[in-house]
C-alpha cells in the first residue's frame, strides 16, 4: 500500500532537522560523528518505516547510537517525529536505501545492522534488489565489525528462505534461527508496526542472526 | 503408528544374511570391509525404515556403497527384502540405532549421512534423542571426512528449527536450506516412504545440508 504523500512534509523534516545524519559524505566515513556520545556502539536499521522499532530499541538502550536509513520521506517523517517527541538523543536519520552505504569507509565500524520486513522482491529476476543478496552482504562486509550482526525480520517465507542461503553461502554464521518467532522463547523482541500486523493476524514471522567472522 | 510384529520376522532376516554388516565390531572400525567394490565413496542412512530411500539411491548411484542402519526389526526385514529383491550388491544393513557409531574409529572415513524423518522427541527434556543433538554431531564428526556432509529432511518445523541451530551452533556450514522441498527447484529429490504420505497430504517438507569443516 502506497502511503499518501503527507502535506508539509519538507517542513516537518525540517522541523526535525537535528535528527538528520547532516553531510551524508562526511557521515559515510564517521559514523560517530554525529552523535553527542562518540564512546557508544554504532547499530543500523535498513528501512526503518515509521520508526516503532528503532525508536523502542533507543529508549531501552540508551548506550547504543541508531542510525535508521529510510528512502519513503513520508513515512521517514513520521519515524523523525516520533524521536523528537521522546526527546531521543541517540537516533540519526538518513534519507535514502541501502545503496547510500556502498561506498562507505567508516574509520569506526559498526557493530549490528537491523533489516526488518523488507521488500521480497519476489520475482527470480529480481533477487538482487533483495537486502539480504551477496551484493548488499558485500556491502556490509565494508561497514561490520569481525563479529558484527546482522538481525534479519520477516513474514515473507520464500525471502527467508534465500536469505539463510545467502548468509550461509557467503560464508556467515547462523544463530538464533525461528521458524515462528511468537511462538519461540526469543526475549525481548521489539515489534516492528508490520510485525504488529501480520503476528496480529496469526502469520508466523522468521528471524535469524547472521555473524560476519 | 506401531507396526505389528512381523511373522516369522527372524526366518526371513536370515534369508537376506548377505546384506547384514555381520560382526558390528570390526565393520564399525573399518566400513568398507563388507563391500566387494572397496573404492566407493560410503554413504549412511541412519534409520532406514522401509527401505525406499535407501533402495531407490542405491540403484541410481551403483558407484556408491550404502550403509542402511534400523533399530525395528519390523521394518528392518522389508528393507533388505527390497533391496534383495533387486539384487543390489552395495547396500548393507546394521541393526542398531546411531549410538552403534559411538564407539566407530573408522580408517576410511564416509562421505555422507542421510538423516530422514527422524523422531522429533517433543518435549524440551528429550533434545538430547534428536539425532541432530550435538550429542550426535560429535559422534557423526568422528565418522565423516573433512567436507563431509549431513542430508536432512524432515516434515517437523520444530525439529528442523533445533537443528538449524544445532548444526550451526557446531560450526557446520548450511547449504541448500529448503523450507518446502516440494515447492523448490531441488533436483533428485528421493522420497521416503514418510515424504510420500506426508507431502501428499500438502504438508511442507524441510531440508538442509550440513557440511563439516
Amino acid at each position: 500500500m502506497r502511503m499518501r504523500r503527507k502535506k508539509h512534509r519538507e517542513d516537518r523534516i525540517e522541523n526535525c532537522r537535528e535528527y538528520l545524519a547532516g553531510n551524508v559524505d562526511d557521515f559515510r566515513n564517521d559514523f560517530k560523528s554525529i552523535f553527542d556520545n562518540k564512546d557508544n556502539e554504532i547499530h543500523i536499521e535498513i528501512g526503518c518505516g515509521k520508526g516503532k522499532f528503532i525508536c523502542e530499541m533507543a529508549e531501552r538502550n540508551p548506550h547504543i547510537n541508531y542510525i535508521a536509513i529510510e528512502k519513503n520521506l513520508d513515512v521517514l517523517v513520521l519515524a523523525m517525529e516520533k524521536v523528537k517527541e521522546k526527546g531521543l538523543n541517540n537516533v540519526k536519520f538518513v534519507p535514502g536505501d541501502a545503496n547510500f552505504l556502498n561506498d562507505a569507509e567508516p574509520k569506526d565500524k559498526c557493530d549490528r545492522i537491523y533489516i526488518n520486513f523488507c521488500d521480497p522482491w519476489k520475482k527470480t529476476y529480481q533477487a538482487k534488489r533483495r537486502l539480504t543478496h551477496e551484493r548488499f552482504l558485500s556491502i556490509y562486509s565494508k561497514i561490520l565489525k569481525s563479529g558484527g550482526e546482522i538481525h534479519f525480520k520477516t513474514d515473507n517465507k520464500d525471502l527467508f528462505e534465500f536469505s539463510l542461503n545467502s548468509f550461509s553461502d557467503y560464508g556467515l554464521r547462523l544463530k538464533n534461527i525461528t521458524l515462528d518467532l511468537h511462538q519461540s522463547k526469543f526475549e525481548g523482541n521489539v515489534m516492528t508496526e508490520y510485525e504488529t500486523l501480520f503476528s496480529g493476524q496469526g502469520m508466523p514471522i522468521y528471524r535469524c542472526e547472521a555473524i560476519f567472522k
